[in-house]
């Protein structure tokens, strides 16, 4: 299957961006080892390159993840998309980051373009944030940049697009939320090139936007206590990941590499029965549900 | 709901086979917390008692179940059952042991009774082993022991729910087993009071089968590395729960009791980017899919 020059552009952008990420989380964590695998798509053509951040000072565990793949649509996403089965690519970039301090939030983006032979087309992705401490003016000013983002490509679109990101990254058992949410898009189609301009400033932010982040928090000291709550919001994490989340459970339907795929989960998990958030971490639970951090 | 005598009767057994379990368990670890907790079932009546073991020195965690609960048959279940949407109750028994040593295996077993309001009902469960240090006269044995019981019950039954017990507990995208398999059936439902009997021995085998490996296993060391592939394996376990285990995903479908269902998670975990396993503990990875132990 050939590629549209749309496809080729985003997968110009997602190179270029893993690349640039990769350097500049190294930068921020001497001791974080990056390993980079590159690797073949089982059940189609393509690949994709793996890169991984692990055992740092600052980062646990992280993967920077590009993938380029062309296979054949599984009849039950050629049903639910209402066309026949026939092949696709797709080229994504995905991004799950797991530090070690409770005090900086975990981090997810994800943005791809999906494409069928019949050159139908969509852009997808999103941004959230998975905080384990309390700072509300870090948690203000994450909705304000995506907002500005947001506003740069259609006025309004931001209020969509979070609740969005509310709704999707809501663990229904459990009757919360992953995190604090950000934004969240799929199957964007009217305007491409447009939805491209977007997309390319939603991956251009990701550093400025995490730095911030780390540069505030990345000193704090943390208690027993915090760290706890962390491992356990993490096994909240991995529930999400393992249980709803569609590019997760898409990605193992249709064979996928499985280590890829499964690098969005944390190092080290707790699952501890009935756990009782300690009195002193209380304040961060409200924030585990929808509400609103900028003015419409 | 009125219940069967049938009903009424597994009632009895699961609970005294809980408390019997639990007292045998504590017995084996002077430090373990045993907790226990009685609950109602929010969306339906009835509810169940969930017996928790905690922060041991052989018992890392550990959950000993009850339910008996009363509700109306969600449509995908009616519809996959071909029968009406109709209040359904089911009584069951739940354990799964996690120890802190990689040397004792974890185990599972699980003994339910569903009963609709026509009086359609069937037994299900099964039991099953997951090691993660090889030791292949222990695996033989507890398949031995398995097949007795199946044999008392009805001659050549092991043979069919060994394999379907290799099925049910494959982790698919791992192409692997979550352990070493053990026997799984469901929807037993000729000779109700025949059936009964098998459940009851299988429920009363629990401890003498496992017994035998906490004595067999409790005092041995074991290296870091040892410790780092059971929650390698561990995160398997949850792997399997979160994206294949039938019960789970009913149990949290239907809006069950959250903390009981996923009490059979591990207490803490770990997911590792692509996980070598060490050279001298590969031994063990050929028991991680179907294979046969005794004689048929």
């Amino acid at each position: 299957m050939d590629k549209s020059k749309l496809f080729q552009k985003m997968e110009n952008l997602v190179r270029s961006a893993q690349c640039l990420i990769c350097n500049a989380l190294v930068e921020q964590d001497q001791n974080v080892l990056l390993v980079k695998d590159e690797w073949d798509y089982s059940v189609g053509t393509g690949g994709g390159t793996t890169c991984v951040l692990k055992s740092g000072d600052v980062f646990e565990k992280g993967g920077i993840n590009i993938s380029l793949i062309t296979g054949v649509l599984p009849e039950f996403l050629a049903s639910h998309l209402n066309t026949e089965v026939q092949p696709f690519q797709v080229c994504g970039l995905s991004i799950v980051i797991h530090p070690l301090s409770p005090h900086i939030p975990t981090i997810h983006m994800n943005v791809r373009y999906f494409e069928m032979e019949n050159r139908m087309g969509w852009f997808g992705g999103g941004i959230d944030l998975t905080p384990y401490i309390l700072d509300e003016e870090s948690f203000i000013l994450f909705h304000q940049e995506l907002k500005t983002i947001c506003n740069r490509y259609q006025k309004n679109i931001y209020n969509v697009y979070k609740k969005q990101c509310d709704e999707y990254f809501f663990i229904k058992h459990r009757n919360e939320m992953r995190g604090i949410g950000g934004i969240f898009f799929d199957y964007l189609k009217d305007d491409p090139e447009k939805v491209f301009l977007f997309i390319q400033d939603i991956t251009n932010s990701f550093i400025p936007i995490y730095n911030r982040l780390l540069v505030k928090h990345h000193n704090k000291e943390y208690s027993p206590l915090e760290k706890e709550f962390q491992m356990i919001r993490r096994g909240r994490y991995v529930e999400f990941n393992l249980l709803y989340d569609r590019g997760t459970l898409f990605g193992l339907q249709t064979n996928g590499r499985v280590e890829s795929i499964l690098i969005s989960l944390p190092e080290h998990v707790q699952f501890t029965y009935d756990y009782k958030v300690p009195k002193e971490l209380e304040s961060i639970l409200p924030y585990y549900q929808p509400r609103d951090y900028v003015l419409s």
